[in-house]
């Protein structure tokens, strides 16, 4: 029995000494033993092979020569080159020879094999790149330009196959133990590649006839593969060769752009999730616009990435490694460091034992794709990455890392809120966002709201109740016929009681009431305790009356209960609903001054009056605050030109900071401005359009008054 | 100008042969040169001396010689060993010679100075601590008793002393870069010592007076140092030292259980941020409860730890590693794997260029220390970490991981959903929870809702409009001054018509309605178009209905608005109301047979009643669902004995699957059944109070019926 004094523990404690306590009396010999390490005495593979820059476009002209296409044969040069000019490698002639130091091996390229190939290419595929060895200039020329975005040589074949073959080789070598990791600096790249289409720059998919050749020779050490794709393309062909098959998880990081950015389509679509035995195997993180960097990248990995691999639990790791989401690349336009790529290898590094394959794939500014494939390198070695030099998140990225996380964590339990270790195939009201409004529409208390009580028609109610109780407000009627969906509008239009008489009248057009709360991190419901309703439009009423005005209120909601939901459109609502009023009304009361307050979208609808009927008699000023979701709205004047100058002399639009009409500060430097035919555009210092007119009251206020008062001073 | 073949770009590619580009004509060469390596050339420097081992608890009987003080000097001679047996180091006697192999350096022990102690302790503890060197036996014995869970031997001082140096030159060897990082395997542990006293195993604060030592003697390279305490404990020495101290972030996850759990205080909370200077730099992730495991932990590292670390950007990091958290240790009472270690020190290897002393703190279970040790050291030295077994995460962890993002959301912009690169100084709405419901409480439209209108009001409004219109049921008058809150509480009970007349009826007892809806991930406000209202207590109405049965449903708040809010309590409400409707209205009304339905936390004023009138001539049964943040009640007859058996007989009590009455079944195999005073208690197999109705809806329906019925026929 072991003792607390190795051994010697026949005294009590107090009693040792320390002198005869460094040699107790029956000593414990640890004789000398090799390190139990599996990973560290190895070296970090490498492939390389000069060959693979002979395929290149042929030169059709001067212009093609000075400045050569992108998926240009120095591509691999220059990494290479900078790995040995960082001691990485020792190669002084660059000759891609054998013997390359001690840090790095190398691994021999080789031609992928015609039946390696066949794992994921149709034959035909293969003839037509075989074909491609004989063919005439001319033919090669005709290929070349019929295809989508490739190129072809009489050489093309040679290096697809070897840069095909580097990828097998180098996955090989990690899977076999002969390198702890590897780094294949191959070109043509391949993740574009369908199995029956090159495209993108790409003959053959390269990493996905990797993964299969794998997935085929080592079926019982490898059952499960990851394939990391942060090109800042998606790789549809990698996808499509893994769609239905649940032994590879392939996750893509790239633009997306509404399926614009290429390849444009809507393959890359976060909901594209896979099929079959597939389903839940494919995941897709598009960002919605450019200029993404390392805490865009990060944040997708901290959310979503690391915690799904580690539930994937994988066998190999394979970075599809494009680096043209790198700062510096124009075709990507992002704006990743070489340190962001760093430890994004490092994150990976962690899984599957460290069995990790880099594979090149796209990026095209040359100096950038070497310093951040020397990144790359460096922590494959195992040098730490360097530190991230900004942490700010775009917007986008929270919303479309939320979205991701909604539609996986169907699959993904790590991704499930209140993941209770049920069968998680089971229809589940917890989490299960779409499902959980299907199954309340089944269920809910039929008479009370047809298709689940909308929690915006519950508030509307409410503030009606107490407009009509405590300020003695009256509804406007509208008749149903002469407005589309009004019959399933509630409480639409509601007025002080003075509204028939009074000289001045401020018109409020908003959107619905925001609802803020806590959310249960649990069961996704929100803490009723402290939800509140947010509606700061409410406060223009409260000081229009304060004025001894008259006030309108017209609440335009975002979305309606009932059968009509599906036609309903919240901006031709209110466009609608404000021309009924002038037409039917407000051209017949006593008023002589009018002023608008429009927020949010429901701010269209003062646009579109101002610009279909004359109303500059009545009408003396509008002030409007939209979100960054609320598009700015031109006027178009049916009457005459000089309409434009007259709204934007008397209109304020304040959005929020971050509203697309400023563009990309971080980009441009300075902000663009607006033109006139949007009114006087002011740019508020916070997002959410409460919190705008929470900053921009006042100034708000203000301009009615003046435009409301003054007018009267002029005329006395 | 570089050209696309190393120089040689005169021809076009198409004519450029093989053979002639391997060479090409002016041929770039690049000289052998050593690695730009920084760490991957560095050993991982280690700290040991077998005079740590001096410092003993002295036996005061038989029982403290088979059954040792868990803080036992073999805690360091395990580790010390493991990493011997692994071959991690050479040292055939364990004596802590200075050649220790290839792979490790030793970093020379030596004692801290009183210059370094003092810079964290008062003087005053320093005399105390070398005071022990000299007391008796007795003396040593009554100190021992009286401190906070420390002991004393004459060794202590010199024991603490290396303890402390130990750590001071471990982190010192990373700074200045003679090692790439280092563990040092010290005791007496640290962090439980606080500035002016000892507690909790520790002597002296190691890592603070080492963070303390370097930030002092390294200004220029050493800016900011994380410490990162994943201890089961909390720390709270290291704590306080650095509370107002901005310059060190302070990190530590620790099973706290509200402050019960060691050291006892609620020092450990996540509400404790730091002060002054310092306010923002002190994060606590706080267990709730015990059982957690790897998951748990990369879950905070994802979503709180790793950001943060990112955002301040450390020039080192120090790990309290206590391994008393780890999976088989029982003082502890965790899961955490020895991969999962592993996990979490590759995560923290990526900050401050690897710059990362591990410093040992507590962890009592021999074997796991060993074998947590040796993976932590296996990843210092470069070795992957190894695959985690578990990802399922405990639900506590989802609320506590919440609410630590709520509270340091104020001060770390990568926490805060919608961070716009604005000052953070200044209040904001969004995103800054608490301060948000404040706010509108200052602006809301006044009239309308007091402080800022709850959505639960504007639903039960909403409820009470449509059951009177489409229903038409009628309010039940509740006289103010018998209830408490009662005018503040609105449209509280509403009835059938015909309830005056009815020979059965079903009361339904409920919460207020939930509300789903999605968060926008941006700006925390809903989606409102998708928000809709949960309320399944509805369907037992519309069942009730069918069954021509009466219906009264009454509505219990959880929260109440208004300034009566602070004294309001919705279980003793729902008993309040129950008791008054009991008393002034449903003992007079025609009614022969009653059921009741309690829904939530009002299910209380159900058991209440029954305990505390003899409803049984009236009531045939009770159907309860509880979520499981309702607790059971037991019912308490203040009437006769035999109420606990009608009671069991006549209740059913639906339950979360996870309700706490079920015992933690991870832990105990299978679950405990709930005592017959509480009712007949059955397990769901959901979470929230909806599900559990949806999927336990029949079942209680057809209890209903055939308490209401079958007496019914019998009396026939």
């Amino acid at each position: 029995m072991e003792t607390a004094f190795n051994g010697d523990r026949k005294r009590p404690l107090d009693s040792i000494k320390p002198e005869d306590q460094d040699v107790p009396a029956n000593l414990v010999i640890v004789p000398e033993r090799e390190p139990q390490l599996a990973y560290v005495p190895l070296k970090t593979g490498l492939c390389y092979d000069v060959r693979m820059r002979y395929h290149a476009k042929i030169f059709t002209s001067y212009f093609e020569y000075i400045d050569p296409h992108p998926e240009d044969p120095r591509r691999i040069y220059r990494i290479y080159k900078i790995l040995a000019e960082n001691g990485l490698i020792t190669d002084p002639t660059l000759s891609g020879r054998d013997q390359i130091g001690d840090l790095m091996v190398k691994i021999p390229v080789r031609e992928a094999s015609a039946e390696e190939i066949l794992l994921v290419h149709t034959p035909e595929h293969l003839r037509f790149i075989e074909s491609t060895q004989q063919m005439t200039k001319e033919e090669l020329m005709e290929h070349t330009d019929k295809g989508d975005s490739v190129y072809f040589n009489n050489d093309s074949l040679l290096s697809a196959k070897l840069s095909c073959g580097g990828a097998i080789e180098a996955c090989k070598a990690v899977v076999e133990g002969r390198v702890k990791n590897a780094l294949a600096v191959v070109r043509p790249p391949g993740h574009h590649a369908e199995p029956d289409a090159p495209g993108g720059f790409c003959l053959f998919s390269n990493v996905a006839v990797a993964a299969k050749s794998i997935l085929a020779s080592y079926p019982e050490s490898v059952r499960r593969i990851v394939i990391v794709d942060w090109d800042v393309h998606h790789g549809n062909g990698t996808q499509k060769a893994f769609f239905d098959d649940p032994r590879v998880l392939y996750i893509s990081l790239h633009r997306y752009e509404h399926g614009k950015y290429y390849p444009g389509t809507k393959a890359g679509g976060a909901d594209q999730v896979g099929s079959g035995a597939g389903e839940g195997f494919n995941v897709n993180i598009p960002w919605p616009v450019g200029g993404v960097g390392d805490a865009d990248y990060m944040y997708a990995f901290n959310r979503v990435i690391m915690p799904v691999c580690h539930e994937f639990a994988p066998d190999l790791v394979i970075i599809s490694s494009g680096f043209d989401a790198a700062d510096g690349d124009i075709i990507g336009g992002c704006h990743v460091s070489p340190a962001g790529y760093g430890h994004m290898t490092h994150a990976l590094k962690s899984l599957a034992k460290g069995n990790l394959c880099v594979v090149l794939e796209g990026g095209y500014n040359l100096d950038a794709i070497a310093s951040s494939a020397l990144r790359v390198a460096k922590v494959l070695l195992g040098e730490p990455p360097e530190e991230l030099k900004s942490v700010q998140l775009k917007t986008e990225t929270i919303e479309v890392i939320d979205d991701v996380i909604k539609i996986q964590s169907q699959y993904w339990k790590t991704l499930k809120p209140g993941y209770d270790g049920q069968d998680f195939s089971k229809p589940n009201i917890m989490g299960d966002y779409d499902g959980l409004v299907e199954k309340l529409g089944a269920v809910s208390f039929e008479e009370m709201a047809g298709k689940g009580l909308k929690v915006s028609d519950a508030i509307r109610a409410y503030q009606k109740e107490e407009l009509f109780e405590k300020r003695h407000f009256v509804p406007l009627p509208i008749l149903t016929e002469k407005l589309p969906h009004s019959s399933s509008l509630r409480d639409l239009v509601l007025c002080s009681p003075d509204v028939y008489e009074t000289d001045k009248l401020v018109i409020v057009v908003h959107d619905s009431a925001r609802v803020w709360a806590r959310r249960d991190p649990v069961t996704g419901t929100l803490d009723s305790a402290s939800a509140v309703v947010v509606d700061q439009s409410l406060r223009f009423l409260d000081w229009a009356l304060e004025q001894q005005y008259g006030v309108v209120d017209i609440n335009v909601p975002l979305s309606i209960s009932g059968s009509e939901d599906a036609q309903y459109n919240n901006i031709s609502s209110a466009q609608d609903v404000l021309l009924y009023l002038w037409d039917h009304y407000i051209q017949y009361f006593k008023v002589s001054k009018i002023a608008f307050v429009g927020v949010g979208d429901a701010y269209n609808g003062v646009v579109h009056l101002c610009g279909h009927r004359d109303v500059r008699g009545l009408v003396k000023c509008s002030v409007n605050y939209l979100d960054r979701a609320t598009a700015l709205r031109a006027i178009v004047s049916s009457i005459d030109e000089s309409v434009v100058d007259w709204f934007y002399q008397n209109s304020l639009v304040f959005t929020a900071a971050k509203h697309p009409c400023w563009g990309d500060v971080e980009k441009n430097g300075s902000s663009k401005r607006p033109r006139k035919k949007y009114g006087r555009v002011l740019r508020a210092d916070v997002e959410g359009v409460d919190n705008i007119i929470e900053e921009r009251l006042e100034e708000g206020c203000d301009f009615i008054q003046d435009s409301l008062e003054d007018y009267d001073s002029d005329s006395e």
